[in-house]
């Protein structure tokens, strides 16, 4: 985030800089889509990100998984501007991916990590992540700072906008509060005691516990939505990567079409349920989970055990709360823990 | 399909005719965006009728699970067409996802099987499934027949290109084949001997034998591509709601993004690789799958056993073979009877 975020003491305004976008900011305003094409955990980060550049930017989204966008051959235009999100800037499908959006004319953006990759040297513009070792712990990395780049590109593109000016400072504050980097000069003073990320890794005992209790288990489904419903999924995803159990991210709003056939008390559920617009009917799943007697285990913002726990017994994993959109970027951290 | 489709006998060409579009279709065309907006089942028949929409209409095509768009209050404009697709007509999130997509002034189509249902009487404009008990078995019809229509939809708004006409009469004639009416006038003569749908009933023992084997596991992974990803996703919620086994449907392209840590000797794991235009690129990830030892069934195109089992071993289920954007009606079949 370096020299990005503008705290407001030079400027008025709190504002955030991408010197690699802004002469293209304009052709993106006026696109007709953005659609934002990676994989894996790239594209799970951007799932993450894309309410919050739906919101301030008034810009339909569409999602793409790179793979499935060659096999569709699906229809990219001159009028898009199509966003291309990888770590190491190499990734085969999307660099594929790039290649056919460039034939079709689209206005091509690279989000990558790796200055001089081959998706940062064949885009329009881009920009580049620089994740240094500060954020998150290791593997959660790329999907944590894709999605702090991902606001910083939604904030960019809405920087124009008075209707949405208060929102855009609250969430620049809470990016300040993410990170817990005193020793960097452009911090401000207050950073260094509200550093949430080092907040949610004080789990790490509990997470440890926990996972201990899951060794033997075969399935782990996770329940997110709105703005967790990428973490469900990067959740799901790590499980499956790193404790090599079958994990699958679902859509809490999609439960009753299907998947709740499978609860019962043996099949252990991670339900996220940190305080957003959705609570109130994340609440409402978690009842319907308690009347099956799942087995769940519970994410909620700090100091909310009580209200999810009504109807029922489950474990409960408190995390700091973080302005909403940015909530993803805290609530991965427990479940790459396990 | 009754009464939809033209032969090309009182025509001199190849028609399909929805009696419940026709005053819109131009709207349509002149769309922005289409939105499919659907739950569950409805969800995975519109993403299996997708590539098929933009090949032959060339208008971009958003995806939208009812319950996420409402959890987002994801974008919809005027210029936009929203297609809600709901067996019942009935199903609350879609419904909720109508009223929304009215109060933001987009043209609002209902693809539903109930005349008079809420979701028919509140869209501007729509084509009722009319699905009897003929095609495919009891529950896998809502999915075979929303496709259908879905298809059919698609080529009412392709009607005036020429360009496509080929492929147009192409998909019209395996319309035909699809079902065994031979009882019904509209019907021409030469359908009665190349019933598929029969074809693939006919697999009933074989596939009974299978889900024998398959009884005593915990998981189980299907991997679907191009026009079978939604195959991929649908048999997996069908294994998931009747067999009560967590299974879960992936994009075989994102395979080497995290789920092939998964693959071993004992996870069984079922591939969908008919011929299309995605053939190689499923045997190529067969191949990648029986270099873990994966245990694999696969499902190919009649006479393909061979190509799909070089590498190693594997249970093959043949299907018979349809027009591209038609095979995921045939092969949802064997999966439905697991």
């Amino acid at each position: 985030m370096r020299g990005r975020l503008l705290h407001g003491r030079s400027t008025k305004a709190k504002t955030v800089i991408l010197g690699g976008l802004k002469d293209h900011l304009k052709t993106i305003r006026r696109s007709r889509r953005i659609v934002f094409i990676g994989c894996g955990t790239s594209y799970n980060a951007a799932l993450a990100a894309r309410p919050l550049l739906e919101e301030l930017s008034g810009i339909p989204i569409s999602m793409e998984i790179a793979s499935d966008l060659l096999d569709r051959q699906g229809l990219i235009y001159r009028e898009d501007t199509a966003v291309f999100v990888s770590q190491s800037g190499e990734t085969a499908d999307t660099l594929h991916a790039l290649e056919y959006a460039l034939e079709n004319g689209a206005l091509c953006v690279g989000i990558t990590n790796t200055v001089g990759s081959a998706i940062a040297r064949n885009t329009h513009c881009g920009v580049h992540i620089n994740a240094g070792a500060e954020i998150g712990v290791a593997s959660t990395k790329a999907y944590t700072s894709q999605i702090v780049v991902m606001a910083m590109f939604a904030l960019a593109i809405s920087g124009d906008s008075i209707l949405s000016q208060a929102r855009r400072e609250a969430i620049i504050d809470c990016l300040f509060e993410l990170p817990c980097k005193p020793h960097l000069p452009t911090f401000p003073a207050h950073s260094s005691f509200c550093c949430k990320v080092r907040g949610v890794l004080e789990l790490d005992q509990e997470m440890k516990d926990l996972a201990n209790l899951l060794i033997a288990e075969q399935s782990l489904l996770v329940f997110g939505r709105g703005y967790n419903y990428a973490t469900a999924l990067e959740g799901a995803l790590k499980v499956k990567e790193v404790a090599l159990m079958h994990s699958e991210g679902i859509l809490a709003g999609e439960m009753k079409h299907g998947p709740l056939a499978l609860v019962d008390e043996n099949l252990p559920i991670v339900v996220i349920a940190t305080r957003d617009a959705c609570f109130r009917k994340q609440q409402s799943v978690i009842q319907q989970l308690h009347a099956r007697n799942g087995r769940l285990i519970v994410m909620c913002s700090k100091g909310d055990a009580a209200s999810v726990r009504t109807g029922g017994s489950c474990k409960v994993i408190e995390v700091p709360q973080a302005e909403d959109c940015l909530q993803p970027v805290i609530n991965i951290v427990p479940l790459q823990v396990i």
